[in-house]
């Protein structure tokens, strides 16, 4: 028997279908991921103010910096519902803590889905004996699926790197962003590294890796209620520690960059009736955050993302997107590309057959579009999705 | 024969088809709106950094506060075409003003259409002589069809009130803001008072309008390169004063503010793809600019708007994209409506049919949404339309 490429030391993993959005639904929608012994947590959480109660346990969890166990379920978010909610997770994590033989406190809630309804208890913990009595070192791809809601595939990643002292092995799952739960927008993301990392390091990478990750993707700008990301390391009690010299930590901070970011252009990809992920970068800023709001302005921009579902170098629309970020620059100056078709040199319209050049590069799944700002050094990128017939199809009729 | 109810002393209009867009197109796509004698003029134009070269010429005018004439082309925006594109406005300026026998600097140009593509001024200055011989009180309807592009119907308003000196009448015409226009978003709007008003007091009352109703609509969350929105007072040596009482300048300011809510109204209505107008009413606020804060936050949220669109009344989505527009307030103390149907109070979801009741009120094609915020006294309403499947491929679709 093969061993599933996503088993990882210390860790182990359990779905099940508990009927959350519909009682009548065998579906996958309630996950269990628990590690061997108390794991090093650490993690980032929605800045929405309105913000569900799982994420207001999961702030504590945090605080402590570990957990043993994460709890996961799609089809409801938790999320405004109040005293009620708060007591409804802190029941559940309750139970699977007993079931585990754990403390409570090491249980970490997650939930996506519906905003304003209360979770379904009785039938979520009557299937937590099963939760636990199947969790298993191969299941993390059911794990995976369960905590989808409309997402059309899993997201996965999966990281092994050499260092000094072992094989460094770091797995990923996701849910997506935007419009991708019934009824909100959620990003859910949970990254397991084989190896023991001390608290500050680790959070120090997560939260770097996030910023330039799961914070530069964009579908339609809503930030959700239940946004969390979560990395737990050493599981085991066997997990080697990660050394403190300089190419083991690159090797490890390299990996972790790249779980985050290939889960992140999942999530992009997977996007509510997206057809293309576009690359939108910013050069030439005068500072990182100025780069970033002029990227994600153009990026979040609906006329911007038409064009792209188009294929139509509408280069006035991404220029027009540029200058009301509320950067200040000199139009008359930039540089702009789609692909590597350049379209405007220092404000000049290119003359010849750059548009037939660039409706070429916009045929292609993934493409880019590049500014140079020509007012510093500073850049950032980000990834967005273009804007469907469909995705209007999915928000509009969800319900009816 | 009847006079035109649009007819207003001291100011003449024309309109023709130059062929701006397509050359082999006789739609009309060139107006011109003249007074008699300079009249004292006063505007507000784009904040984007990226600014068409009328609105850099017009901006000049409106420092100086007096006008005679404006040329309002669509089809061509003149917009990122750099000082030949200045170059170009001000040559046909300069020939409106000599047809005219007027001064140069008295000519207000503006433009709404594609971007970065060079005005076609050999076809519009052949026009020139025909716009100016055209030019009578009656033709109004006539300039506020040819400033439209994708708009599918011309917006006018009108008031008359009766002041302690005579007839107060003011007229207004608009084009669409958001994704009206072929390649970009534009709103334009001019304002016409048959009275005389200082500057100062136009002004004031004028920039207070604008605050309160152009300003507080959105189709998409762009701004565009040439906003636009003028108004001139007293074109005629017969005009009458506006008298410095509290009774005439209250009906004069209510008069202003009508014109442009109902202008701005008429613009949302119009919306690329739009079935309904939502006005979104934020309540309760600590202060004005928090308030228009959350409201815009809900009015643009993709989420929110594909929801109108189905008539769904999902809560959820607006709470969420309240929570995210950076104003802190209590969740757990608001009051949420839509239409007259009270959702959640003070924080807990209401019991009974409002479902039902929310979703009729939405079949409407006008309704409200508002939340009262529970944390001040403050208020503002943002107009909006709904998010749909047309939007998308109006702009998507554009010029393929």
């Amino acid at each position: 028997m093969s061993i599933d490429k996503f088993e990882i030391e210390g860790f182990r993993f359990s779905a099940v279908g508990a009927g959350i959005k519909h009682a009548d639904s065998d579906r996958l929608d309630l996950a269990l991921i628990a590690s061997e012994r108390p794991a090093i947590t650490v993690g980032v959480t929605t800045t929405n103010l309105v913000c569900a109660a799982p994420v207001t346990i999961t702030r504590e969890c945090l605080q402590r910096g570990i957990s043993q166990a994460l709890l996961i379920n799609s089809g409801n978010a938790n999320a405004y519902t109040g005293d009620s909610g708060l007591a409804d997770a802190l029941f559940l994590t309750k139970s699977v803590a007993d079931r585990l033989g754990i403390a409570h406190e090491l249980v970490v809630p997650m939930s996506t889905g519906v905003i304003g309804q209360p979770l379904p208890v009785d039938r979520m913990n009557a299937k937590i004996p099963e939760l636990a009595a199947l969790i298993s070192p191969s299941a993390f791809l059911d794990a995976a699926s369960a905590i989808l809601t409309t997402d059309t595939f899993p997201k996965t990643a999966l990281v092994e790197k050499r260092l000094s002292n072992g094989l460094l092995k770091i797995v990923g799952m996701a849910k997506g962003a935007g419009m991708m739960a019934p009824n909100m927008a959620t990003m859910l993301a949970v990254v397991l590294v084989n190896m023991s990392v001390e608290e500050s390091y680790l959070r120090k990478v997560f939260v770097q890796a996030n910023s330039l990750t799961f914070n530069r993707i964009t579908v339609d700008g809503d930030t959700s209620t239940n946004d969390t990301a979560i990395v737990m390391s050493g599981g085991s009690d066997q997990s080697k520690e990660l050394l403190d010299n300089d190419t083991d930590r690159d090797l490890f901070s390299q990996g972790v960059l790249s779980i985050c970011a290939n889960l992140a252009r999942q999530i992009v990809k997977d996007g509510e009736g997206a057809t293309k992920v576009v690359e939108v970068k910013v050069f030439g800023a005068p500072d990182e955050v100025s780069a970033a709001r002029v990227s994600r302005r153009i990026a979040e921009s609906p006329l911007v993302k038409t064009a792209f579902h188009g294929e139509d170098p509408n280069w006035g629309r991404i220029v027009c997107a540029a200058g009301s970020a509320g950067v200040k620059f000199d139009p008359s100056m930039i540089d702009l590309w789609i692909g590597s078709v350049q379209i405007v040199k220092s404000g000049i319209l290119e003359v010849g057959d750059w548009e037939a050049r660039a409706k070429q590069e916009m045929r292609y799944p993934e493409f880019s579009v590049s500014i140079d700002l020509k007012t510093g050094s500073a850049h950032a990128t980000i990834l967005t999705c273009d804007l469907s017939e469909e995705y209007v199809a999915i928000n509009a009729d969800y319900r009816s």
